[in-house]
């Protein structure tokens, strides 16, 4: 099942933060037996979330997760830029703007805001694509949101990794179902990558599993990590490296 | 000018590393003038490659910096991926071939390779675009690769880090032009993001400006990030956000 990824932020794009959201999403996805196959940054405008969603959705992979753009200001575009590439309008979210009320009722009462009372911005933030599920958001003000969508999972999540994350495991990662990937972790005792070429592209030919290789400098080792759907077929591929006169340590 | 980024590695789809290069590309990128309108990564796989850079060339940004997929191994196919978007074929870069030997070479007489002699798997690192500039790689074995394309300057880093900071300082800054983007960080006064949003609308229609903000939890602060072609457009937009309430203090 493939799977595609969508950060937004201008913060991404000018370079002054990392993306380590995408990592994360994608480490917990690649888990459950999703190939990531793109993920695509844009920045907090409207036409390039709708863009970018409605390109993703047009390649037909099983699940979306979008990141970043939920908050109250100018520049929080998501869930229009989203509604639009679905064909739907935003429409307030009842159950949500209670949830939003309560959140800043909460951080007036412990001193954190000089202000409990919802104002536009704060409003905005209820409003979701047409048919979604909200998807609750225990550490933050906005809610995500779940549509399904011609065959594809649409998963709109926060882009404060705190937030993100605890909606991703508590609110997606039980929808997308208990199958399972294995990930082996190997060195391979080899001065450089170019002698490994033949044996992974022999290895590829006879067994159903990815392998990425990174040479670790040009010392001793290289890095190698082999994917696959059973841990039978991943030792099936490391026996045959082995008999090609591949050394392994396990990292 | 508008520019986009291409990263390139299995790694980072599976979540096995944070693609910190996008975020080193796109700083520069910005220092310079340019507005990162995208950044797409994709995996080691030659037509997702080919359709990555395609897609981005059909947006006619000014500049294309992609990194990663120029080694040795089985799953390095970004230069024939390159190519096909360009319509051209890979072509032997002599010089580049001398520059691999003289690189293995090296390593063999540091000890630190069995092998100095050429096999296919190093020589395939020779193999540019047809029309392609190599650009020197002063900490590894693969050239990267300048291509203008119909408006658009493409540059081909690889996807080591300390390579590809020192090809983009060295080969791709210096073919940029001179042009330079301010930036300025400054912290708002401000409990939470959503007594901003006015402010930061009436802001952006004045100024030719862009601004980013992000909520520092919910404390005293929000981070504020002013981009601009000039210190004088910034600053007037700065100016105007003060007389509107906001207090600003220097990050």
């Amino acid at each position: 099942m493939l799977a595609e990824i969508i950060t937004i932020g201008d913060e991404i794009l000018t370079g002054n933060i990392v993306d380590s959201n995408s990592a994360f999403i994608a480490g917990r996805l690649t888990e459950r037996g999703y190939w990531v196959r793109r993920i695509t940054t844009v920045g907090d405008d409207v036409g390039e979330v709708e863009k970018a969603v409605r390109e993703a959705l047009q390649r037909k992979p099983g699940v979306i997760v979008t990141s970043g753009g939920l908050g109250p200001t100018h520049d929080d575009v998501t869930m229009l830029g989203v509604a639009r590439a679905l064909g739907v309008e935003l429409k307030l979210c009842e159950e949500c703007l209670e949830r939003i009320k309560e959140f800043y009722r909460l951080l007036h009462s412990k001193g954190l805001i000089d202000d409990p009372e919802l104002n536009e911005a704060r409003r905005k933030m209820a409003y979701l694509p047409e048919g979604a599920t909200p998807l609750e958001n225990r550490e933050g003000a906005a809610p995500g949101a779940f549509i399904e969508h011609d065959g594809t999972k649409v998963f709109v999540l926060p882009g404060m990794p705190r937030e993100m994350k605890s909606m991703l495991v508590r609110e997606v990662l039980p929808r997308l179902g208990t199958k399972t990937f294995v990930q082996r972790k190997l060195l391979a005792e080899m001065t450089d990558e170019s002698k490994l070429a033949p044996i992974l592209r022999a290895t590829l030919e006879r067994f159903r599993v990815r392998i990425h290789s990174s040479p670790k400098g040009f010392g001793k080792y290289i890095g190698i990590i082999i994917f696959g759907e059973s841990e039978e077929e991943v030792e099936r591929a490391r026996a045959f490296m082995e008999s090609m006169g591949v050394r392994f340590t396990e990292r």
